[in-house]
């Protein structure tokens, strides 16, 4: 039986979300290990994109094969059971034999996290980026304005030369602000690896106004890794939302949770 | 000089603020360590009040009396800098000679939080008390009504017979909604030993209907710790706010935070 989970965790703790050679610190290592354990035998869990060390999901979503009589909410509370605290299964359901939680997604929504205050946040200190000064979210709202579209954004991945295409489209960049804590939200069919860790990194130093607006269209034309900006770092991004559905993905809704 | 520092620490890691003798683990512990090495010589940081282990703080208060040429932005950045990065100064600054962080205090707001969904939160897990299930608010908000007000609350406190003072005045008992989280704060002139959490464990007992609303007055009526609900755990708490004016401990601004 093919199963679809939903699946939350804070990525402080791990290497990522994907099974490594060196360490058994992984998200989907753990997941893997509690299923292995419950059927007895070898289990694959596949999700709908790595995330990296440090990166959290609010909803990530993979598939698994589980020969099992066991249903969802069974393995649901199995899974919560033994997995560390934080890592939470929020849904496992029976779902097409046919579906894969990578191959079918038609979007995501990331959300990158800043605080500005000048003091860095104490309950929120691994899952903001503390960025102490001003920003200037109307230069950052022009920026983002120009990134939107369907683009090669291999000047913003950190994947060299591939064949594969590095065309993605983002349907939207919100910026939203509430006293000194800037979120903004990317929400797009595709993104490439670092792909908005380097876009934000991008959008501050437009915020910054190390780099105009207008430098978006020379960095598409250049392709240039270098015209782009740094890398802001991992713990101020969070995988929101992935869709299978292109109804969902036009209404993005469900994302208010911060 | 007498400086008037405001501290916003997770007491997760931490027994507690109050210095110990079998630990160095003590919020207070920390603070007196980084200040002594900045003047060279034995510091004593006083605070408004005692945080158990694992409580935290949005904004407790301390007093300390430093013999420094350093204006309190420059000790708030010493401090910052060395103390670990799960307790923050938020300000510091020169006081009157009399200051006392405790004895002036004339009320506090503490919040407690709660989650009531079915599967434990990630992000906020070491900040909320997780309790799957219902809760009848609008009998909470009737055992809260009862509450307020002058009476003694030696029922509601862990220290035994004591020849000091157990009344003290509850201003309001405010109950907060959204989704599954539940907030209640709790603002008064004092609060004793345990008093936020056992109040907190009753009103919850109220929520599940395993006391009613007016068993408040029989617990007043007999004084009997017995009577009371049981203690709810110490990482759904947080000290808000201390209040040093009269005028400002009406308005309680600035509380809406969470």
């Amino acid at each position: 039986m093919n199963f679809k989970g939903i699946i939350q965790y804070e990525g402080t703790r791990y290497h990522g979300w994907q099974k490594q050679k060196n360490t058994q610190n992984t998200i989907q290592q753990k997941v893997e290990d509690v299923l292995s354990r419950m059927v007895d035998c070898p289990v694959e869990v596949l999700a709908s994109g790595r995330t990296d060390a440090g990166v959290h999901a609010w909803e990530q979503v993979f598939h698994v094969h589980l020969d099992t009589a066991h249903d969802g909410t069974c393995i649901r509370e199995y899974l919560n059971t033994y997995l560390p605290s934080d890592i939470r299964v929020l849904a496992m359901e029976p779902t097409q034999p046919r579906f894969h939680s990578r191959l079918q997604a038609v979007g995501k929504t990331y959300c990158y996290r800043m605080n500005l205050g000048r003091i860095a946040p104490v309950f929120d200190r691994d899952y903001v980026w503390h960025l102490p000064g001003e920003l200037d979210l109307k230069a950052m709202e022009s920026g983002a304005a120009l990134l939107e579209g369907e683009h090669d954004f291999a000047p913003f991945s950190s994947v060299g030369k591939t064949r594969k295409s590095t065309i993605r489209l983002i349907r939207e960049i919100q910026i939203q602000k509430q006293g000194d804590r800037i979120a903004l939200y990317f929400t797009g069919n595709g993104f490439l690896y670092n792909m908005v860790r380097l876009l934000t990194g991008t959008l501050v130093e437009i915020g910054q106004h190390k780099k105009e607006p207008e430098d978006i269209l020379r960095i598409f034309a250049t392709g240039s890794r270098q015209e782009a900006g740094f890398m802001a770092p991992a713990k101020g991004l969070m995988l929101m939302k992935v869709y299978y559905e292109e109804s969902e993905f036009q209404s993005k809704k469900g994302l208010d949770v911060f």
